[in-house]
């Protein structure tokens, strides 16, 4: 028996900067799925798990997959984790944290000499950002037992398919299904994760129990006018496509502003042909609501898709609005975010629910078992982005909530 | 003495066709400064003008220029005229129409042996549209006296500068300044022109009295919020650049519709990163406002930028406002306005005032003398495109008009 009493944030973001080494580039952190990069994470990520007193072994997808027995063989598992993967020029936080938090507590119970009715087992997700071949959670859906074995044939920038991958990276594209679950041995999926948003920083907090991870609505606008001479046109004769997008992303911002917890984006507009003298004649942009409940984000995306034709009709401009993308809410257990806000409460903070905007495992993980997320305060909310950061107190503070979650651990209520 | 009794309008269509055959590409009307198809051009142009009973001449800057003599040799000269240059893949008549149209009016006069107190001159500007060297009216600006000798040393996409442009032309750079006329030498400069734009279309009248030339006033609007992940940033938390883009767009729309004649324009927009699940941290958008008065126009800019300035501080983002361009308004004078209205009113029509949006030769002229200009209604206001288009019978009846507004004209009250 080793380890420490009590989870260090300081090992841990020293276990952080350690996996950002694992890069492709030496001045920016970008790690694939299937790389030679994240060959070396894993073989960090394992030696750390076996120092904890986990198994650690490597499933048929890529996934680094730590077990901690509990008092009886065979029991069922608590699984925890995160993904090992980045998006490219990313931060030292966004997974890997999850996957080395979990790790720090069952060093800790394993330290202590603990033992559960349950296993406890520490997922580091191969691939959760979908950098390589387009398809994101491919590690989770493997694991929850939904991976399409189409995506085996898609190929990635260098025409590499995830099949011919899987085979140099050393595993047997036939036994991808091999990676999946049964549902009887997983009694939950919990996830911690740093926000990526600025609302616990807003508020003063350094964690929060996630609610949801949100569902996602995507379209994309065309909007068809009349381009013509910007000095000759009157303003009431004009067909400007611009004009009428600028009138619909602000009735979309109006829109989303209205209820909490719903947000909507114009991320990327256009306006042709482009000249300073000439009024565009044609205008694209794209949305993206989302919402933590289907339903308010069904609704809204409707009303947008309402506003926005009846503002094309009233400037006399064709418009068409196409969907992209259209991804379910993901809701938390209610018995998990309980279990978990009752861990944030032991520490004499308050409890705040918030949903999860950006996308996780658990949108996976779903499809097999419960999940639960426990949020982590960040730096200005920054994420996706070299400038990505957390404190070690935080860090160390998340890792005790989570500590505590584990330790008072119930399954179900339906399962006991 | 040969000649029609009344101007032509298939004749003056026919010279516009085959005007626009002297362009570099046989598919698409292009014909720049100093370039083979201006020479083709200028050939066709000087023998109409000698078929007409006028002398014909180029002159240092390559505009041609045709004369009728008044009934005293050396007499003072109504100037009349328009360009002969064109943008790319550009219309049959924006430019050429009023240089054909004047011709088209001394020949009626050559054929009567009429004779003024006044000379009667035809230009047909080298240079309006500034394609070739980025600097435009080169041609009206050297008869004006107002030609940049700088300019010479300018460069065309191919590296060629304007002073060897003009030498393999045939011309001597040393003696551009010879083009300028002496005020004296000049009563008014008076212009045929289409619209291009679509008032007069809209309402139902073929010609109409120029008021002034619109000046204009140009930025270029930058802004500075803060990317976020379009689904974890709270709508009350953001700092939009696009979203602030949108509302300044709709603001400059809004202020520009408030009075007659004023347009506002936004041409341009772009945001970055331009992700579909990104919140533009920065956005960039033109503004082109024009407006008949000065005053008119600086008053309008003036609530644009402290408009703009009000939005971006509410919303908490950056704003950066840089003008790029400032062109005062050249007002057409009012006893030419008057008498071209008389021109018009004697054909039974009523007479419409408007103002000019787009730029033209007398922009340069009123440097040297009073301006006048007579606008031509064109097919739904569309210009700088090869879908350009002038009815046979509207081009008769605005060359009735200029050519009664000629036999009628009267020099200046106070030069009388």
């Amino acid at each position: 028996m080793s380890g420490p009493n009590q989870p260090s944030g300081t090992r841990i973001c020293d276990r952080c900067e350690a996996l950002a080494r694992c890069s492709e580039e030496p001045e920016a952190l970008t790690r694939v799925f299937l790389s030679a990069e994240q060959r070396k994470a894993d073989e960090l990520t394992r030696a750390w798990m076996r120092e904890a007193g986990m198994s650690a072994r490597q499933d048929q997808i890529g996934n680094v997959v730590g077990r901690y027995e509990g008092a009886a063989r065979h029991a069922p598992c608590l699984m925890l984790g995160s993904h090992l993967d980045t998006v490219r020029n990313a931060g030292k936080y966004d997974g890997m944290l999850g996957v080395v938090a979990a790790i720090e507590c069952v060093s800790v119970l394993h330290g202590r000499g603990a033992r559960f009715p349950f296993a406890i087992e520490v997922v580091g997700f191969a691939d959760e950002e979908g950098v390589r071949f387009g398809a994101a959670l491919i590690g989770s859906r493997a694991v929850a037992g939904t991976f399409d074995l189409g995506l085996l044939e898609s190929r990635d920038a260098q025409g590499v398919s995830m099949r011919e991958a899987l085979v140099r990276y050393g595993l047997d594209p036939a036994c991808v299904g091999n990676a999946a679950r049964r549902k009887g041995d997983v009694l939950a999926y919990a996830e911690l994760h740093i926000e990526q948003g600025p609302v616990l920083e807003a508020e003063g907090l350094p964690v929060g129990v996630v609610t949801a991870i949100n569902g996602a609505s995507r379209y994309t606008v065309d909007i068809d006018g009349l381009a013509g001479h910007a000095g000759t046109v009157p303003m009431k004769l004009r067909q400007d496509a611009l004009a009428a997008a600028a009138e619909c992303a602000l009735a979309i911002e109006s829109r989303c502003s209205r209820e909490p917890d719903l947000v909507g984006t114009v991320g990327r507009i256009e306006a042709a042909p482009g000249a300073t003298n000439v009024i565009p004649g044609f205008a694209r942009f794209t949305i993206d609501v989302r919402a933590p409940h289907d339903e308010q984000r069904r609704a809204a995306a409707a009303d947008i898709e309402s506003t926005i034709a009846s503002i094309c009709c009233r400037r006399n401009v064709k418009v068409r609005v196409r969907q992209t993308h259209e991804g379910r809410t993901a809701v938390c257990a209610a018995w998990l975010q309980d279990q978990i806000g009752q861990a944030i409460a032991a520490q004499g903070l308050p409890v705040r629910r918030l949903p999860s905007g950006a996308g996780h495992d658990g949108m996976a993980m779903i499809d097999l078992v419960d999940i639960g997320m426990l949020f982590v305060r960040c730096a200005g909310g920054i994420s996706h982005n070299p400038l990505e950061a957390i404190s070690p107190g935080d860090a160390e503070l998340a890792a005790r909530v989570f500590l505590r979650f584990i330790e008072n651990f119930r399954p179900a209520p339906g399962r006991r």
